[in-house]
């Protein structure tokens, strides 16, 4: 019997690596698909469900879906447009979901996910990040299993699948991103193009701008909070991005995972788990490798990292605020509108602004609570200034 | 109640080490230890045994006896002298045996402990190369769980453990010994003081060497055939010992056990398992750590590698003239007989005069043509001349 499955975020890096997979793995032969949504590459997305023979094709933009009937024209593939049909295309019952839609926006959708699939594989950072609680309480009680695709989560999932519980540390892995050894004037200079520069990693502009400023980083480390409990959480900067977490247990023995800098291979994990198949990624030769580098990372430059400790302790909604306001610093930075470094500053100041509320709140207070708060956070960011 | 375990090789490096950490766990409190043996430091042998409260004592060395008894005045520990003692202690019923004997001599107490013991941490590689197929078979026969005890298989073990088994590659990791960057000429010239000093571990005398030679990765690569199966296994040079060992699964995806170099190590985790316990091991700290290093080994600087490769290639009892001609080669270089270089030499013509007769027979025939087959390939090998 085909597996049924469903992609939010078909379009993005993460989604497009998704969907090479199920070609991979037998497409429409193997997978019995039933939602594929996007945004505003209709394109795409048209060809993509095409190529699958999805049931179902959402786009999260209302003004593309007469261009996505169109280049859906006589395949019978329907089609849908807007936040309330992303939910609704959400809810329906698949095997395997993935949640690749970038940003706050995929919160909604994502506990619909956790209410209608077995299995849950989570690329939106953002839904932990906000409403950890309430995702984890959604799946819990749903009967969803949760599987973590950003690679370091990944990682970490993968050395714990062994393991007694008995965790004595977490360490998350980054690569530092394009400006780990810049100086801090220099990063106060840095230009849009710049920042997306990622040195290992292919992906969108959004996540690669986070990279550069470590807020991608900053988020991992509150994600991995939700994911995997009340551990001590390190982040080490290592350049080569080749080993994608590591866990320490109780007797000081370390399992870390290792990889090529590639999506598919946390992707295809989540995919395939419980098992292992071959995937579409290059091995590792050590030799040619040579050598793995790490150094401690610099929350003078890259304050994004001190900011997530003050998040984790402050808990509530802190998450939400963080990830609004960081919204809001990155739309103003790609705008044109604010510096490099000003990001961080906006983000500190918002949670300021919001500490006591948001440290006294907390995500199972539900949904709207956790919105009002993004949309609070993103408001007192865009008013921000330097 | 008190676990029931038994030590052999109780005052050599790994002896002494689980013996530290019985104390740290609770010494004879928490252990009832059953057996401890030794060969002629039969002084360090009795204070462990008072100490520990153990029910019997053995020494290899007959000559040794009357001392052992004098160092054991008053205490009401029993104590015996022999191989045919070591064999009978073995045969003992405990949870958990260590058998740290060094070299072939150990061969005939590990099977014992096969056959009594629930538990068997294998620290003697050479049962596993010389006679790995009758191992096995013992401890599937007996219900006995073996666990290897060598940092390399330990975190191979380790990596395995909520693995589905589709290993595509091992990557054993070595230090490359002292000798790792020095010249063919230079090593031909190497002294026994300079191939003692290992620069990771702290091991003894026989063990060091076979590291300066890489005949210790060699015996390793066959004991991971032994313990893990069919699989391909990769010799990846690593001077800093950091990362132990690594398994690679069919997606692509690494995972590696790291720690310090430091015994205790796997030899708590085979103790504890399948727990995990404090161990009063170095915790890593990456960013002191700066950097891991790796290069493909050079077999022709190590010719080691490369007869590792045709015993694996030949089976049988390849592994038994192998070991047997390697503890030949390793006594005539400690007695100053034969060079450095000469070692390889030695065992690479004894593999090729027992290779029809060592290929064509098998451990399973029982272990006293395993014994043979060590016997002649060490007269063979204590018969070479350069």
């Amino acid at each position: 019997m085909r597996r049924a499955v469903s992609i939010f975020g078909a379009t993005g890096s993460i989604g497009q690596n998704t969907v090479d997979l199920l070609r991979r793995q037998g497409g429409a032969g193997a997978y019995d698909v039933k939602v594929l949504s996007g945004a505003r590459n209709v394109a795409l997305l048209a060809e993509q469900a095409r190529e699958l023979q999805a049931d179902l094709v959402v786009t999260a933009d209302e003004t593309r879906l007469a261009d996505l009937r169109a280049a859906l024209q006589g395949s019978g593939i329907a089609a849908a447009a807007g936040a309330q049909a992303l939910r609704e295309a959400a809810e329906i019952p698949v095997d395997w979901a993935m949640s690749a839609i970038v940003g706050a926006a995929g919160l909604a959708p994502t506990l619909a996910m956790a209410r209608a699939a077995k299995t849950l594989a989570l690329a939106n950072k953002e839904s932990l990040v906000c409403a950890g609680e309430l995702l984890q309480a959604t799946c819990a009680e749903n009967g969803c299993r949760l599987l973590p695709v950003d690679s370091e989560h990944s990682a970490i999932f993968q050395a714990l699948q062994g393991g007694d519980g008995a965790i004595s540390r977490i360490l998350l892995t980054a690569s530092g991103g394009p400006f780990r050894d810049w100086t801090r004037e220099q990063m106060q200079g840095a230009t849009l193009a710049q920042a997306v520069a990622h040195p290992n990693w292919d992906m969108g502009q959004r996540i690669s701008i986070d990279s550069a400023t470590m807020f991608n980083k900053a988020l991992e480390v509150i994600e991995a909070r939700q994911l995997f409990g009340d551990t001590r959480i390190e982040v080490i900067v290592h350049p080569q991005s080749i080993i994608h977490s590591m866990v320490e247990f109780a007797d000081g023995a370390i399992l870390a995972q290792l990889g090529a800098p590639d999506m598919r291979g946390a992707i295809g994990f989540a995919l395939n788990w419980p098992e292992r198949q071959d995937l579409p990624v290059e091995r590792l030769d050590f030799a040619a490798l040579s050598r793995l580098d790490f150094h401690a990372p610099d929350e003078g430059r890259f304050p994004a990292l001190r900011l997530a400790k003050q998040v984790l302790a402050a808990g509530g909604l802190s998450g939400a605020v963080f990830n609004g306001a960081k919204e809001a610093a990155l739309d103003r930075f790609i705008a044109g509108d604010i510096g490099f470094l000003d990001m961080a500053a906006l983000v500190e100041k918002t949670l300021e602004s919001l500490h006591v509320e948001a440290s006294s709140a907390s995500s199972l207070d539900g949904l709207a609570a956790v919105l009002d708060m993004d949309a609070r956070a993103r408001e007192i960011g865009m008013a921000w200034s330097a």
